[in-house]
């Protein structure tokens, strides 16, 4: 039986970074996400791929026990072609070609509409509002979301924002959303909005958790070579809904806990191109680095 | 007795950031070094003012029992004209008025040869260079710099961090000096060149420390309003040196602390201009802002 359900892209992805250059990689906020999440829950996406969809990429996906049901199969895969350069926390467009996702119509599989835990990944929020309405009764919805919605589609993702229970942003995208150079203002207007926790992602820097009286700190995982950080973020989102599903609630420490698991799974994300090292990850290797993050932080 | 030797600027700043503007306000690294270092240890100053430093500003460095016989009278008063806009972590300079700074001999009085601990606060590495020469057989010595002298006096400050036990700069300045984009990969270069220990200062993200072999990672304060962030780098150097001294001892465990202790000092000083929030500092405030990190990094 899944426990999550995430909603997202499953996307081909052409990147080259300093460290090397992938062709029509297998990526997505829904891959990457329900990745992070099979290490600690049963994860099923609903998404839209094409005809050109490599077999492997979805026997890859499978191999983790997602169930993939919910990912139609119409007209040629989203393309994302990007790069980064010396500042590895900045991702740069050379083209977007949304192909199946353009007229992507949300259908939840019936035996999805029962799960619980929600994970909005990034994604149209006008799909993000689609999904919840056909969703039975979800009690915990974690919603994820990026710069290109907050300018193109801010009325939608307003209205989403005050639907979810956690929502996750990353710094420039709090900054830009709220209008504030200030990563705390920016948590308190995000609060106010309706979530119960807000989760700001920093790259390097780690994350911040912000709930109404209470704050945490998570620190950034040291490492020195960053191949690719493409879907960290997804990861990050990916494993903190797993987690919270796991854990069977998501209050303050909970959370805490997750959002370390998060930073675990996304830091290892970082360090190839595309699935690859996921693809040989192991809980050992997660608990391994979760206790790393212990004793860093440690005074 | 002194116990922590302080080199570095007494300066006059005037400075406009979105929350005001001072003129003429008591500024300079080796002011708010040795103001930070008061709440652990005693400090004294090896600097110059001008004829025209008014005597009030002095009363209140001595006010914290800061020896100040090694502060020299010429001239005018070094004063450093500069703003904040949006992006409060970027000071951007209107103008500088070396004065008196720029023939400063370095002299260092006999009642501070002795001195075991040396703080090389921001300052030429031409006077760092010379006042250890000065000293007779310091055993820790701390070394800051800035991005200036990166590009000015390269050659004097690498000779200067070979010297120095710890060394700390900013994420910008590791970045430049290093030139890369990865601070684990910095640290390891500054590491290289001889310092027992490497501290990056990232503002708002909190700070890295890099020993051979262990890293620590400390959260920043989440502070809602930074009014004015002059000095915080000053002060987190300062407190760190009089914890060590305070401590008498430097090995990993205690420098963790006293990065924690630095970064309190350093959250307070940015909450008003000039030193108007370090003037009402109590070390009751220290210990409770303290355990407020404690709190916020735990898992």
């Amino acid at each position: 039986m899944n426990d999550v359900m995430i909603i997202g892209t499953v996307a081909l992805d052409t990147i080259e970074t300093p460290f090397g250059k992938v062709e029509r990689a297998l990526g997505g906020s829904a891959t990457y996400a329900s990745y992070a999440a099979s290490f600690f829950s049963k994860p099923a996406i609903v998404s839209v791929v094409g005809r050109d969809f490599p077999g492997e990429y979805l026997e890859l996906i499978k191999s983790r026990n997602i169930d993939t049901k919910g990912i139609q199969v119409e007209g040629k895969t989203f393309h994302w072609d990007g790069y980064y350069e010396f500042d590895m926390n900045q991702a740069k467009t050379k083209k977007t070609e949304l192909n199946s996702l353009a007229d992507f119509k949300v259908r939840v599989p019936d035996s999805y509409k029962k799960i619980k835990n929600v994970f909005l990944a990034n994604i149209d929020p006008a799909h993000q509002l689609e999904i919840l309405s056909q969703m039975e009764k979800p009690e915990l919805i974690v919603l994820d979301t990026m710069n290109f919605w907050i300018s193109s589609k801010r009325d939608a993702l307003m209205k989403i924002i005050g639907m979810a229970d956690i929502f996750v942003l990353n710094d420039g995208e709090a900054r830009q959303l709220f209008e504030t150079s200030n990563l705390v203002k920016a948590a308190k207007d995000a609060l106010a909005l309706g979530p119960k926790a807000v989760i700001i992602k920093k790259g390097e820097h780690g994350a911040l958790l912000f709930e109404n009286d209470k704050h945490f700190s998570a620190p950034g995982y040291p490492l020195e070579v960053i191949k690719d950080p493409t879907g960290c973020g997804d990861c990050f989102g990916g494993a903190i809904i797993g987690y919270l599903s796991k854990a069977g609630k998501s209050d303050h420490s909970t959370l805490r806990k997750a959002i370390i698991y998060g930073s675990v799974v996304a830091s290892y994300n970082a360090e190839d191109f595309s699935l690859n090292r996921l693809k040989t990850l192991t809980n050992s290797d997660i608990d391994k680095r979760y206790r790393e993050f212990e004793d860093m932080r440690e005074f």
